[in-house]
């Protein structure tokens, strides 16, 4: 198959920094559409993906999943783009297609094993998928967005991961006007869930460990903030959510948020991949019919539908824009999560 | 309030045998159902509360929850029944009926807490009510149930607690025809599940950790047995199921169950309060939008459903007739779970 050189930025070993790199992206085929990537957000997958912190990582790994730049070249059986056109790419560029899942636009659980945007498998070149830290990338028709054309495009490329995660849950538990919603971490993903949640017309709660980001999140549409290190203030909400988004990424008790949950209400899990710590008491789940649930970014019809409300709405993420140069600060930046909200590469640095 | 003596079976202290007591009822009031009590199922909730294992159990005790009998007497504004009916009582007796669980038909889910049938607050007589271990209960009518003519009596008892409480779950989350239902455990509750979960048009499959109840669960209905201590087994059915009813009344590793949820699967806990140990991984969740809930019995709007379904589909509880005096015995038996499938007590030996 037919490939190209282009400019990445990625690395080849878990504790090396990240570099730049030269990849192969393939000559579009004619199901395929080619996007020069303007802006690239920085996930936190990203950085434990080249870390090698869950490992499954194949070096070497360029990340990037929330990307977005305008379309270059389409192959021949392309229709839904053409040059010129914006386009977005998020966590996925692929999937079986076929499965029950697939045929449910539900691609994020894909029976098969969907292809991620990097380390996925890609079917094309027999080699691992190369993300959005690069200058350009190639992917079939079905799993390219449309981006709304008045939106601020740096800050959009974070709704491409950040966005969708917090979106799939809250409709799938059918959140909208009159839901009480909480928002549990104030990061990527928590800001995120309190701007769709609050544009779906739910009143919206976070909880935070601090009084200091009490402002943030009232600037951002959080109708109440709780601090949830505060007995009184947690009591003052008990059984009060219809639905809460957990973005918290590391082990933490969700039994007291357990606890702030309606009658038939649902924790969802988005950010935290492990074992439930300190153990999950079943007793007020049973005694309120309450559910702990996981879920996973989005498919791409659902992408869709969150970008086009985003357009109609005007919602975008917080950003702090970087030069690609920059990346290996930031990774140390968020690990100490110094930023608000989400860092987005301006891909113009790749060229410099 | 005007009272009268009712014999009853009891105990006044956790490590005694249960023996004849006299309670007192109240006189019916214009809303009053009195009941005579023709058979009451024995549940594991008995044995619990009379042994003080919860510890919440005030004494004199008088457990039963599964209640079924024949109306003597109505107050005068009693319309739903007259002398002579059938009737049946479950596991509550009352609630606040004003808050927004009680006005959705959800007074297991009472804001203000519901008045259980046994050990609750008793409004009119100011003491603990007493349950179905007597010759008769005298109940507000709102929570009186009509039980079907043409049932076996005794046998749909345990359709009061045991049934409503795999029911409740199976309704609220969608079974019906087409569904994949996996039940953990036969006992008293499962042994219902299997079988409403099948007169809803379910397949259903029971998780069993011994071959010796294949041919039995078949005989329920199910349509697969899989024994779960054979990791074989287990791995053929990944990902199959949409609703699993957990009714071990034990602590168990449910991560096994979790791993043979469909995409939006839900395992609902209906026998087990307590601490998830070993601890919950949240990946299969996240990874399948999987769910972990509790449920607990039902409302009595969804009870009566229950009934007027069991009437119209032949379906009741599996019993083991017993007489009062065999109660302790039957308690012992009960610990070791050698019942098939409920005991059942003949209250006419009461008044021998």
């Amino acid at each position: 198959m037919e490939t190209k050189n282009t400019k990445a930025f990625g690395t080849d070993a878990p504790d090396a920094d990240l570099k730049p790199l030269t990849i192969q992206r393939r000559v579009p085929t004619p199901t395929d559409v080619e996007i020069e990537i303007l802006y690239c957000g920085v996930c936190h997958s990203d950085l434990h993906t080249a870390r090698n912190d869950w490992g499954w990582t194949t070096y070497p790994v360029v990340p990037g999943h929330e990307i977005v730049g305008r379309v270059t070249s389409v192959g021949g059986e392309v229709t839904k783009f053409k040059v010129g056109d914006l386009a977005g790419v998020g966590c996925l560029v692929d999937s079986c297609r076929t499965c029950s899942s697939c045929r449910q636009d539900l691609e994020q659980y894909c029976q098969n094993g969907w292809v991620g945007t990097y380390g996925g498998n890609d079917k094309y070149l027999d080699q691992p998928t190369h993300g959005g830290y690069s200058e350009s990338i190639t992917v079939t028709e079905e799993f390219v967005l449309k981006i709304p054309e008045n939106l601020n495009l740096a800050a959009v490329a974070p709704l491409l991961c950040a966005g969708i995660t917090t979106w799939s849950p809250l409709r799938h538990w059918n959140v909208g006007k009159g839901s009480k919603v909480a928002v549990v971490g104030l990061g990527g993903l928590g800001h995120m869930a309190i701007k769709l949640a609050k544009g779906l017309g739910a009143s919206v709660t976070l909880f935070s460990r601090t009084p200091g980001k009490i402002d943030e999140a009232r600037s951002l549409g959080a109708d109440e903030i709780i601090i949830s290190t505060d007995d009184a203030q947690m009591e003052s909400v008990a059984g009060k959510f219809d639905v809460i988004i957990d973005t918290v990424p590391y082990v933490h008790d969700v039994n007291p948020y357990v606890a702030t949950l309606n009658i038939n209400g649902t924790l969802v899990l988005v950010g935290y991949l492990g074992g439930l710590e300190p153990i999950l008491n079943s007793v007020p789940m049973i005694l309120g019919r309450k559910s702990v649930a996981g879920s996973l970014i989005g498919g791409i019809k659902e992408t869709q539908e969150m970008l086009d409300f985003c357009g109609e709405h005007n919602i975008v993420s917080e950003i702090e824009m970087i030069n690609m140069q920059d990346i290996n600060h930031a990774y140390e930046r968020l690990l100490k999560a110094d930023v608000k909200y989400r860092f987005v590469i301006d891909m113009a640095s790749l060229k410099s």
